[in-house]
């Protein structure tokens, strides 16, 4: 029994199917490098308080740095019985350098030991996650400036609703992300207090130096209470629920480029380096990178529900039923890392194409609100000129007339006396689009000071 | 482009980043058999119908098994560039064989086929998740024959409620199980049509006989209309939720055993071998199997979210989306096959600690309502005998005793008339037990009859 | 304190804010009638077995009627104090009745008297979900018949794929509302059992006959371990997934029709009486009702989420936590009745465009696949003949034709010599659809015989 | 079609079928006294930019207020027409005022106005939360402060682990809610940025100035993008999201608090008025409240889930499903609100059983770590030290001994040479405790500062 760090007090020996129900070597061993960083940062604590002498921490320090190398290179063994990564490490760590090695574990215990290393993989993870999003919004305000002419439809209810330029259709994705990236600052200036040191639940009687630790490893607090240490998983969950909401923003955007990229939008051009076939129908080229964007979404919300339903109902403290917050909370990150990496790679690799777009942008009557806004600023009540401008566009399209402009000046006339000359000049989509004027809008020069703004504050 | 089986109307060959986004190969190739199934009975099919030669439906079939052979003996190359295990397979057999090889994929899409080896798959894991049900079933008909005699106290609210039998309580799990099993039955019945012949998405000009492939796949009936075959994924969905269930009546049983585990309640001694200790605290022997099941739910649920957030929206038929329905499944029943074994061991070897539950039996009133329900056969109404037993217990409390036979004569007389020495007869645990009259209940002759039912349904 | 049901062992009264917070008569009320429907039964068997007069009977099963009169005319009080809907009824029938009343509640419990309305609940709805069912399958049906001979676009990855029949089209909604029908059937089936008489958790010492209330019920059998009974919601949560399903199948139908509204496809006109307009756009006419529809799945898969959080971890038998099962179930059984209701609303107002769709049928290649299978029954593989025809389709495209029967004799044969005049054949959408042969395919008489089968079945 | 504010260009009106199931004036009208204060705002700044004289204004500010105290007096009448609470005001307006109350709709839609007052209603709903989320802070070290001197156990695994003391206990929740407070008051500073404006989705033609809205309202800032804005429901989720934690935390701890209320743990006793009893077991007195708080954790984690489903695959801007995420909003504010309220009616009414918990502080072997960290802090290795305990702990309980310090000091010897006289001096549970030393343990005086810290932040 002594081949567990446990096994003191035990008769028998751990059933095999229970040991392999148990490990979470299979998903927890790419924790290494954080399990590693944590134990030498420890190692050197407990020698700053005299735990350990200057040699033994060099030993250990090391010991676990040829060890890393080995994983790093293919070289370390991974067996079961060992059941998770800290202790396939502290036991390599025992093998190369007997007694000093077994001095490692002083003043821990391994609930603290795997919320530290958990944290320092997420803190990662987070800062890696903040790089693909600025990086996606750039691709995004260099696509809003490679199209800042086109003039796109803009849709509420998927109904043609009031014109829009490119380039502020592309700045809206930016403010989404840039509202995910707040929130992941958010989540990381929480997650960023050190666990380490609770050691079971409730601290310990060996006089560790925590402060140091914390300062080690780049930590801005410490962690005040080792109860709650010992139970809290709210920083893996705030973190999957981040990414929840760029999995989301992401799957919009997906289904709305998947609807441009069919025959009948015909807005979007995808290179073929970024769809794929049919096996069986020889002409079809399909937005497989968005559809699939669009989906993993689902598996960023089924992670976040599995960490809700996971820590439901448990008491204090720590739980092993806590083993398994780290899938869900590593298939989140990999799912929207890649997602937003590719989100990229699309943004960067489609072209509108501005002259289908242009073919039919007269459709819809997008022009309609401006034309009654006209109305409103000679004095005409919003109510009573909303009336006025809908029978218009009632009467075109009984009359099949595409466009307000297809009226006639007695029409217009007689649908409101201020209808006249003059207001003709708001009607069609680039009239319309001039007519903007509030902070926020469409309007050319409000979408031209947006775009310079993210331009400096992003360094396109 | 030619190495895509869809490249033909392809320009640019396809980006190595789009590759690994977009690639399934990692997740799916453990439908091998089941594809290299479908695949020979489909060209079965083709030969019976005349669109292969005997010896090309030899040649394909035989072909196929020795890849299944390559497969399972480590000898296959897996490479990302094809993409899925279907390619794979298919690519291998053209390889081998040439022209005739490229004629298997005829009257056929990936999107049905995928759809055939899905549903292959999931009917054996549901066979087998029936098994390991069953031998559950018999785990706690066998603790119930272990238990006959111990007597428990019921709980609502985790309060102390009436006393049960042993035998009974773990017949409530059999009952839970039993539902789940015919669950899954249902689920199996309405998954067992053959999609295979959908093609694409609008069925095929070839003269296919998609009868003959269901009898040669053991399928019940055929899918009746190609375009809700594409876009169906109801199976998988189904069979998931049948999972949650499962999983939900195995958690609720877990959280109770480690209640049970506890000092505290101290009704349950867990072999060493289900258990382990922790890395610092020297005494701990915990519950680690039981928390890990309860934990273990929450994953399942989450691949149910993760499936019906991913479907949503989805316009017919296929689309790529649909990939991502793989690993939500796989997962939710590796989850709650090891669950269920895992279970049946926990059951297997857990002993009721009967000395430690009897010397407790007394506390919480457990013969409170038989004693109420002797006062309402002698024509008390219930609303008023209910009141006096309340009371009774209330005087209990006050004075400090534990049971209600501690109270004597007069104050039950004084308490109400009919609570005379005959009354006395239905107090204390083992009275109030013998008491139980109704179908379903406690009473031991029903409890034994149900048992001997359970015993004969599953030979145990 | 006797004013609670439960107050005899109680000193103190229950403080305002435990009262409000523990309340379901707000959400319980509208359980009345089952609830009388429950209780009539119980008393009728309790004078059955011997434990009621038959005058005591009559007048409680009077006095029932009388309160269920008063709760429909809206002359019933309701109040915080009496907490639920049951001790609002049974309170009131002991006002009305005296002692005969406070005889009511022999041999039941709160507990599984709840269960017993909420099942008696669940299967009146269910019963009328899958009228409504049938009653929109009629509708797709109609509409099939209606649109016999339009040809649509069929879509995977949402890209033209094939020519699909309209009625193919409509026919795959009624094979998913078929599978949704026996799967509501499948969870009445198991839902169909009695709980009542499984008391508190424990049975009872009262000599009920609980198979006599199951026959009063129409309950098909008795719940045969009245621990299960307790602590049993399976029957609601197999029920809201069942609606989940439904749900689902809605928002991909309403997402489709969403996309058919839009100016882009056109595919699909309105009625005015089921869009609404925009308070600020004149021109809009959104398609609100679809929207709704495809949002309110949304909710359905909120309420079997909180469902399967609420029971997680919960040992036996009954605890409080299970009140909350209501509302949800209440809910999502009220959204997907409505939804199916409005759906079929929408299914008979709506026009397909006949025109549009036709104007447009000839981009995207539809019949690049039975051009291929016309290659493949001329003997070529299929791989072989995936390349050919992806290559011709490469050809129109930068060439700039639409169609495939664009291109020249010459280039044709020189693409494959078997693309001769015969070839020619199966060109075009028409050609394509009537060269399909499968079965389940959208093949003319495969599809007509699909519409005959499913106006016999469902009586249109 | 006059009657509703948009039927200028439709011919027919609504089915009434479709008005109910779009109408939201049932669940929206909480809405009204933020719709009127956004108005009043907007109608202040119309007239600050000359759109509206000062009267008009007046006018218009005076009528809303005239209709705000109709409302709260129950005098307004609510009809299905008139679909939301926002055309209930407005109509009410123009009944008073004629064409300056048509006037009030200009420069601004539904959809910007509908986002306005949701987030006000939030804005509102998060500063009442932090106000209730400081109160039951201040109960956790309330009672802190009462049980300054109780020893509990501390559990691992739900296995007793070392001893910890109360206020060390109640602390740990103090943490949890307090990184709770800080998540809403992120979440509020993100939320708390204008959308009134952005009118449908892309600004405006009229001369608003937003950022005297913003400044009237209490905004910290004007949303940038118009199309972003018409899309966003972030600030719904990510304040949800806020809420599942809390709800979270908070089922843990009544977990927690029903155990300890069990006859077997028996740490906790609840007064009678936070507790009801049963209908048909006279001696029950249940933790009700308790269950509920751990029950409606479920419906918060619903709620997410729905407004994670609904907002899924939708493409900008504004689509009808986004109406439907009201309810799940106010659910959740309610509930968390309800919850975090009636959980401090808990923690100031219950106590701590001090007697019952120091009868049985023995048990469980919870000095058995300070006891290996005692050998450590000698010299031996911890992995060493703590195979030392751990046979120790066996021996005891080979030997049927409670407790370590009922070994001989022949025993311990033998053990090891450093467990000798001064070693017993960490034995048992007080000496253990006062052993502690690092940051955030259980040692009393650690507690201790913690505890001041606390009472000095809150106030308390």
């Amino acid at each position: 029994m002594a081949s567990k760090p446990w096994g003191g007090r035990f008769d028998a020996g751990t059933d095999r199917r229970v040991e392999e129900f148990t490990e979470s070597i299979s998903f927890d061993q790419r924790l290494f490098r954080h399990d590693i960083l944590g134990s030498q940062a420890h190692a050197r604590m407990l020698a700053h308080v005299g735990l350990l002498t200057d040699d033994e921490r060099d030993q250990i320090v090391r010991g676990l740095s040829e060890i890393q190398t080995e994983i790093e290179e293919g070289r370390f063994p991974f067996v079961l019985e060992r059941e998770d990564v800290h202790m396939h490490i502290e036991s390599a760590l025992t093998e190369k350098l007997g007694d000093v090695g077994r001095k490692l574990h002083t003043g821990r215990s391994r609930n603290d030991q795997v919320s530290t290393d958990v944290k320092l993989w997420t803190r990662d993870a987070i800062d890696r996650l903040v790089i693909g999003l600025v990086h996606l919004q750039r691709s995004f305000v260099q696509a809003a400036e490679r199209h800042r002419d086109v003039i796109l439809p803009g849709y509420t209810h998927m109904q043609r609703a009031q014109p829009i330029l490119a380039p502020h259709y592309f700045l809206a994705y930016v403010e989404k992300l840039e509202r995910d990236r707040t929130r992941l600052l958010d989540a990381r200036k929480r997650l960023n207090v050190l666990p380490l040191g609770a050691a079971a639940l409730a601290g310990t009687s060996i006089p560790i130096d925590r402060a140091f630790t914390a300062r080690e490893l780049g930590f801005d607090g410490v962690a005040a209470n080792s109860l709650d240490v010992s139970s809290d998983r709210d920083f893996a969950i705030e973190s999957v629920f981040t990414l929840t909401l760029i999995a989301e923003h992401l799957a919009g955007w997906a289904e709305e480029w998947i609807l441009w990229s069919t025959q009948e939008f015909g807005f979007l051009a995808l290179p073929d380096a970024i769809c794929t076939g049919s096996s069986i129908m020889p002409q079809k080229k399909n937005p497989d990178v968005l559809e699939l964007i669009r989906g993993r979404s689902a598996r960023v919300v089924g992670a976040l529900t599995t960490l809700l339903v996971l820590i439901k109902g448990l008491p204090l403290a720590y739980n092993r039923d806590l083993q398994e917050d780290k899938q869900p909370l590593f298939d989140a990150f990999d799912t929207v890392e890649a997602c937003v990496a590719l989100a990229a790679v699309v943004v960067d690799g489609a072209r509108l194409r501005a002259d289908r777009i242009a073919e039919r942008i007269d459709e819809g009557f997008l022009d309609a609100t401006t034309f009654m806004e006209y109305l409103i600023l000679k004095g005409i009540p919003q109510r009573t000129a909303h009336e006025v401008i809908g029978r218009l566009v009632g009467l075109c399209e009984r009359r099949g007339l595409k466009r307000l402009a297809d009226l006639t000046d007695a029409e217009l006339a007689e649908a409101h006396p201020k209808l006249d000359a003059e207001a003709r000049g708001v009607l069609g989509v680039e009239q319309s689009i001039k007519a903007f004027k509030s902070y926020g809008s469409t309007a050319p020069d409000e979408v031209a000071k947006q775009l310079e703004g993210w331009k400096a504050r992003l360094e396109v």
